[in-house]
Order: C-alpha cells, then structure tokens, then sequence
C-alpha cells in the first residue's frame, strides 16, 4: 500500500472510529510516543493527552453524539509526516478538517487534529454534465 | 537557531507579512516546490497555488483588510515537516490557526493554513498573581 494510501487508511480509522462513538479505536488512531493537539470547533486548543482523550470520550459518549461522514479527502505526504484535508459532514452541517499524522512503529498516527465550520463541499463531477456532452 | 526557533520564525514571518498587508513577502513564505493548501475561516479548502494566492491578495489588499496579531505559538517538528498552533486575535474575535511548513532549500516554507473561530486565548501566567505572592 503506498504512504497515501496508508495515511488515507488512518484517516478514515479516525472517521470510523467517530462514526461508531468507539472510544478504543479512537484511542488507537492517535500518537502514543509524539505530543498531540486537538482543536475542535469554537474550543481552546487541547494540548496534553489526557485532555484530548477526555474531550474525545465527552463526544463519543455523550448523548448528542452526532452522525459524521468524512468525504473528499486529499493526502499530502512528506516522507514519515502527513497532513489530510477533508470535509466532514455532521448532520446538516459542513466542517473542513486539517488531520497532521506522523509514522510510528510503521503505522501512522495522528497529531493533530483541527475542524472548522465551512461551506458544503463542491459537487464532485467525474463526468461533464449532460448539456456538455453534446 | 533550533528547528523549533527556525519554524516559529518562519510562522512570524507570515504574520508579519499579513500585518503589514505585504503580498510580496506572503509569497515568500508559502512553499515553491510544494502542493500548497489554505482553509480561510468560512471557505471551501483552496488547493491551486493561483487560488491561495489570489485569496491573499483579496484579503490583503482589501479595504477591510484586518489587523492581526498572532499570540501563544507553539511549534512542533517532525524532521523536516512542521506544524505550528497558534491564536490570531484579529479586532475582537479571535481565531485559532494550525500552520504547517517544509524545509525547502534550507528555509521552512508554509504548506497549509486553516484557521477558525475560537475563545480568547487563556492569559498566560509567568508570574503568580499579587494575591497568591503574600
């Protein structure tokens, strides 16, 4: 699998980790040897490990937990650091996240993580619309 | 000077270049070689080199360009990758930015920028309070 396959893999362990209120598996997405950060949206910037775990455990288990789908997520890689860019839809509303991961043991391992109220993601069109194909 | 000392140096030299409404030097301070992304607060993630820097122009040059200031930044390196978390106090509201930079040609470049809408940054304490002197 290459590298952004693999940070794309991580990325959406996070996801699913979020979509399923998995507090283990969200737990597993992240560093355990680097420093990590989390800014969720309209929060302080968490800074220690404990507090970004505590805040992930207030999401996932709280009773307005809510529905998350990760699409149209881009890799940047360079070298064992990697950032993803992607939009997070949460109900009815859009995020943009920027997820920074780092290699660790071979496996690659989130930072940090930042979302952000944003408009709805642009249309993907692989193909041209119908009135362009004649 | 540290990497750590080098990437904070590189993330003031884009504030100061958005501070003093400098579009030559903003140029400098993004990647040359480098894919580069932005996420402005609000806005749909810019990934084209001519869009980011078209967005900066726009803010830059505008008539309701803001004052900025950045506070409390703090760098994390990961060999030659890097990303920086800092507070932006613009007017009144204030943002929260994760920056991050590649060594390229010896010099820290930026790759991308998000910043979104957080609380006032907690005053920092070097010193305790009067109060807690006594």
């Amino acid at each position: 699998m290459s590298d952004h396959a693999s940070v794309l893999f991580a990325n959406e362990a996070f996801y699913i980790a979020f979509a399923n209120k998995d507090l283990e598996a969200m737990t597993e997405v992240w560093a355990k040897v680097a420093a990590i950060t989390c800014i969720h949206p309209g929060w302080l910037v968490l800074t220690d490990r404990d507090e970004v775990m505590a805040s992930w455990e207030a999401i996932l288990v709280g009773p307005g937990s809510p529905e998350i789908f990760c699409e149209q997520a881009v890799a940047h890689v360079f070298g064992d650091t990697a950032y993803v860019i992607c939009y997070e839809v949460v109900d009815r509303d859009t995020l943009l996240a920027t997820n920074v991961f780092v290699r660790e043991s071979r496996a690659w391992k989130m930072v940090h993580h930042q979302a952000g109220a944003a408009p709805p993601p642009p249309v993907e069109d692989d193909d041209p619309p119908p009135n362009m194909m004649q």
